[in-house]
């Protein structure tokens, strides 16, 4: 495994058309498709950073900034934060296009934190992430302060569960 | 549209077993078909709640406490904690099961809001929520802090937004 | 494994929302999407009962009291009413909710023979069912009689197939 | 619609590959899969006999001789045994080939009454059936006997169930 | 593996419910769920010709008669017309069926190549065919040309992938 | 309708993972999955071409240069080669990742002639491409003759038809 990694050499474009089975009856699609292609995708930048097993260790707060509907076309944009020792911090930009009228939104922005697995199913080390652009590198700098809150907030529930 | 409802009026159960459909080539399930399996329990749940067709509005940060494997049991239990004007706070509990031991383990706990939705797609109001036992009214009290902290926060972010 | 099991310790309950891919263009679901949720948790209650893998013998006759719609909630309940030597019976309830007016119908009673399999693709011994409630005891009678006749009916067409 | 057509003008003959998705852990079809299958297969045939939307009305007892594996190819035809006033009993043969050997097992015979359905979802005649062969012959036969003895307990039933 | 088989030890005819999962918001059935269904069709027949995993080498050119829509019946008859050395040649026919009408149209014929793969993932050597009928001997002959030209392009490309 | 567009605006990349749905016993994804995905991008390129619903006429040979394993991520680019009157040239590459190594094969060229629908499911003129890098001339060059093949080849059949 090499020690460090750029952006570039992880980020992923997805894109999926949904469908009746995605929706309810009224045409809205679920939350829950559109978690699960967030989750998708960004266990393929994850893989293809450190090149072994992930797990998803957490997603921090969703919002859904309006409705998907069936037909449209979801476009899912994923790329590593920010890398810990043995946890990333991928970030997914969610939008949706009409295919019809050519309109695009953006529904959603989330951050996973995805844990590498080595062969026995423990955590093991992932490479480094080299920023290289201005956005790459206020992305890794957001995204080291939000990792850092995720630890202290484990730490705090971790002692909170053994009072 | 009754004024008020118990908890139990909508709470709901589900189980599906984990398939290789599910789950990456180290049998590990991906975090994405749980979170679609919460969206879908926390969904049903809130329909009952107002009998009219929701949307997903947020999820709150969800901590995966452990892998689930392909072959086990996910369980997952679904009810409302808080009912606003036109929103429901759901709590959803879930637990994976190793059907060849019984070994159970509970994996996630989630917190979702739905927006109920009338006719023309806009937020309509949903009936209050009437906790009866001590857990649920604890839950209520829990649910109802989230709420309002929910709503500052997309207070903070669309003035920032404006700025 | 255990020399006799309480009926609560397989007990199930499931809840899927029927979509466009389980039903005709008219909206009707198919009974063999019915079907195949009903052998779903009769599966899982087997599961539970023995702890080993399981495969389904047989199915009583089905009827389908009236029919089920696309956007409708299908709820099953499976338990163990009675366990032979290698064979368990179990039987499932189907209720069809219609999530937008609470209406929820009865639409079907299923009994499924599952026998236990072990290792070497053999059947194996399952543990006692013990009814406790005059409801399981009435089940649990009624189940013994109907897995008597099954085996007399097995006899006679095997002589059938031999003459 | 015809008075009258043959078996021939409605049999179907349908082969699908057993996937992961059907089977458990050991690599068992499951019999909900199969049940799907014959209630497809039934389905299609009834159809092309009255050319108007079908529903499963019941499904008689069914065995499972024995196991079929995921890789295996199953195999059903379907064909109308018996026509009444607006139901028509359908008769399903289910298969298993090992594609690697070419053994070829049977694994089912099913027996399903469907209804024809109108526009106004109640069930509306069907085409008298015309066997021709004396195959076709004893099977019209041995289905007007079912179809009368599952109309005798139906009433059964129903008085039972008013007492 | 026999030194010879018949066209007929090998035909498959498959029939298969289009859903609105296989198609677009007009009804029309993508032509990718079609080539997907041909492709299974091809490798069935394959592979009772020759018992051993298949893998498809080329598809030639594919076109579309008329539209197929959801909730129509495609019926599928694959068959193989040549067979080299260690690949065969597979026809496929593909009608569409309106369930209501009854109304069957032609939709599509495909030619795949499809090669028999040992353990060793290398391909094997498969028996020959022996073709019975005139109809048979027909598609023999015209298969065998295709064979031999699909050869000569292969050629060609790779010379010109080497300039 | 605009008159002209360029490749950008229509241009796709899709991206997924190949599950055990996919393949075969060996692990080794069926040709059918490909050329579903295959359909699928050229049908998302050349909706946003024309912004309207369109339909696949053709595919041309489509080669399979080597097996896609089971766990390998798909990708596919498509984009506009050429654009007739009612119908465009689209031209799909698909790749293969192996995500543990990050090893990337080329798999499959695919070349699709699709078709503009207007609301009466006739033919309607689509915006005409304009090439603007040296490669997307060459595209273009390429796709137009193969376009005049495609419909000498049409005539031709079409008068060994009526012969």
């Amino acid at each position: 495994m090499p020690q460090e990694k750029t952006v570039c050499e992880s980020r992923v474009e997805m894109a999926q058309v949904m469908l009746p089975v995605d929706a309810n009856l009224a045409g809205n699609v679920h939350g829950g498709s559109i978690m699960k292609l967030i989750d998708t995708a960004a266990g393929i930048a994850a893989l293809r950073h450190c090149r072994t097993n992930v797990v998803t260790a957490s997603m921090d707060r969703l919002d859904f900034h309006g409705p998907v509907f069936v037909g449209e076309l979801v476009i899912l944009r994923a790329s590593i934060n920010y890398a810990g020792k043995t946890s990333m911090e991928v970030g997914v930009r969610v939008e949706a296009e009409n295919l019809l009228t050519g309109e695009v939104r953006h529904t959603n922005s989330a951050y996973l934190t995805m844990v590498a697995m080595g062969k026995n199913r423990r955590p093991i080390k992932v490479p480094k992430i080299m920023p290289k652009t201005q956005d790459e590198r206020r992305r890794f700098d957001e995204g080291k302060i939000r990792a850092q809150r995720r630890k202290e907030m484990r730490k705090k529930r971790s002692v909170a569960g053994k009072a």
